[in-house]
């Protein structure tokens, strides 16, 4: 047999990871059967689970890259500017619904809370954001656009859970046309102030 | 057959709901089947759903129950109060944990996403509290407490997001010992400013 290039098993994992998040986002977590993601990755299941141990292992693994994915836009543009992108694109029309993604993070909230394994390498894979939020904090601060009474972990811990918030409101599908100006302000509330007191 | 009071109706109805509670809780929302909530309630499902016209409609009146409870704290205290209370159940042990029953409203996301006419009976029973906050921030605003430079629906907007990012980290079982600061900021956000500025 001949040896498997590098490139052909990222090739492969790309092929697998793509198929296997429309089909989370589609039937959400529990309905993405092994039969449905044979079906959306076109492979079957031992090439499937050559890549990935389980189901969990695939699903972690897309968390994963959604991490360093929204990781890379906090540093170059921060994590308000992640929750910009979440709601442009929520506005959007036609194909794959993001938040049918988003409310599979929803439907595992149940085992994160009573399975402590599957919780701590979720976590583990939401380090990178934290770490990449708490960075980009601090070299604002540094640059002086920061307010600067309030902790650098509290205003990540705040960004975060702003951005929970968001995440839980676009999964649920509820109205989300007039929370442009709540980020303006959840921005303002981080920023070193500037407007003029009474 | 006599007459049943209204008394014991009530009753009957309360004892439905507590049991309900404890099973959603427990098992989820799937998993609470009806043989379930038979046990936890003490009652045959022919005396549920006399109450409560099906699994669907007893679990909504439960949220309708939480959605009156929070409206009162916010009436009284404000939506950062009733915060501070689901993070101060939190950290408490022993028993029922608070937070399983948070997770059945995640569980449920996917239904509402889904589901137009869920969607609008949950909105219906979640309106209470947004009433509340709007009128608590309006009072707030006429007694000079509340910053005057951004709208109150916005203000009212940025709370009801704060506070679904909590909801969905508290159901999670994320760490929330370090939150109590970052609702401090939430809550100073919606004040009228009095620190200096440089």
């Amino acid at each position: 047999m001949p040896r498997v290039s590098q490139d052909h098993l990222d090739a492969r994992r790309r092929q697998i990871l793509d198929g296997a998040r429309s089909c989370f986002a589609r039937f959400g977590y529990e309905g993405a059967t092994v039969r449905r993601l044979e079906e959306a990755t076109a492979l079957s299941r031992g090439a499937i689970f050559h890549h990935f141990r389980d189901k969990e292992s695939l699903f972690l693994a897309l968390a994963e890259d959604d991490a360093h994915r929204m990781a890379q836009v906090v540093a170059e543009q921060g994590l308000v500017q992640v929750m910009r992108e979440l709601l442009k694109h929520e506005s959007h029309d036609g194909g794959e619904h993001p938040a049918d993604w988003l409310g599979t993070r929803l439907e595992v909230s149940r085992r994160l809370r009573t399975d402590p394994d599957f919780r701590s390498r979720w976590a583990e894979r939401s380090e990178a954001l934290t770490a990449a939020t708490r960075a980009r904090l601090q070299r604002q601060r540094e640059a002086g656009n920061l307010r600067d009474d309030v902790d650098v972990d509290v205003l990540t811990g705040f960004l975060e859970l702003v951005l929970e918030g968001l995440v839980s409101h676009l999964a649920m599908g509820l109205p989300a046309d007039d929370l442009d100006p709540v980020l303006d302000l959840v921005e303002e509330t981080v920023r070193r102030h500037r407007r003029t007191l009474p």
